[in-house]
């Protein structure tokens, strides 16, 4: 376990700052199902969460509403935060969802509970929101949480979908939805899961 | 390698955004010396860029000059993507600081060079301002990138330290530097730096 008990200065606010940064370096033990792109090992979440701030950098530009971008960076890179104890939780996984909320809500409580109340309360109001998905920011952020993975996915040949046994339908059901605002990103999403039903990455 | 060539929308500018998004993705297989806290297996530069992100979100205010903190998250999440080509080069190796700049330069006109030119000049300028460490922000940035090594050396309980033959004065020296305008953190660092030395983590 980290040690975030320990002492590291004599400044309570700063402590409860290091303890929270030490605390969430365990971000990265936590396996995603997405496997990266060259060496087709699994990606871990903190890696992703940074994937994500540099999309955020780069595809604004393509969403029709105007946006706080550093809004969105901030809350890509704390959206998954609660993994920590939550686990991560396959977006396919019914059984898994049932209890996700639940799971990570506790986890919030306490992750961002090691923060000087006044950010834990922030970075809780920012990861609510990106939840609720209703801040142009949090469609965006929830977009690009969508987009890497399928990616991913298909530069990986369909090998998550096939392990997984995920098809066409479920693929689509998921991303009108996670892209309905999304403009030209949401076109382009529509043609990447055809070539990939028409590859034989994807089952019908 | 990435397959960055293949075609993915009709559309210019978002096919190169994209070929960079995808390319970025070899950053999560570059590893450090630097040790997570927990596990103790080696952090990859995805996910150090992660934590520095979220640092420059917490810490921010210990810095004594005011500062644009999104600008700072957009510097360290690119700080390190010239290592994609250039590697890590352990902040102690001589040898390899020699050829450094060279390898890093060629490194970023080749990544930066993925994207549309107008977000590779703005890129490039950030990493450039980062190197530099001439403004609040970019000093600030360099303070996190040498921070968290000693926050993992530290609660690794020096392992990398003595894996690599480190001693305290290299450290003092290398984080004097780094931590001259940095106020409350330089006097934290101090006080760690000692400490590591007190508990026979770092030698003398």
């Amino acid at each position: 376990m980290t040690r975030v008990t320990q002492p590291l200065s004599g400044d309570c606010r700063l402590d409860r700052q290091l303890a929270f940064v030490l605390e969430i370096d365990r971000l990265k033990e936590v396996l995603r199902r997405s496997r990266r792109i060259n060496d087709q090992t699994r990606e871990n979440t903190a890696e992703h969460s940074w994937h994500l701030v540099m999309m955020a950098m780069v595809l604004h530009e393509h969403w029709p509403e105007s946006l706080d971008v550093a809004r969105v960076m901030r809350m890509v890179a704390i959206h998954d935060l609660v993994e920590i104890d939550a686990g991560d939780t396959f977006v396919y996984d019914e059984a898994g969802a049932s209890d996700k909320a639940a799971r990570e809500h506790a986890a919030a409580k306490r992750i961002y509970g090691l923060l000087p109340p006044d950010q834990a309360r922030e970075m809780r109001a920012l990861w609510d929101e990106f939840e609720a998905k209703t801040s142009p920011e949090a469609q965006f952020a929830g977009a690009l949480d969508r987009l890497m993975p399928l990616l991913h996915n298909f530069h990986g040949e369909g090998r998550v979908w096939r392990e997984n046994g995920v098809v066409a339908a479920q693929v689509r059901a998921l991303n009108e939805r996670a892209f309905a605002g999304a403009g030209r990103l949401r076109e382009f999403v529509h043609e990447l899961i055809d070539e990939a039903v028409e590859r034989g990455y994807l089952a019908q």
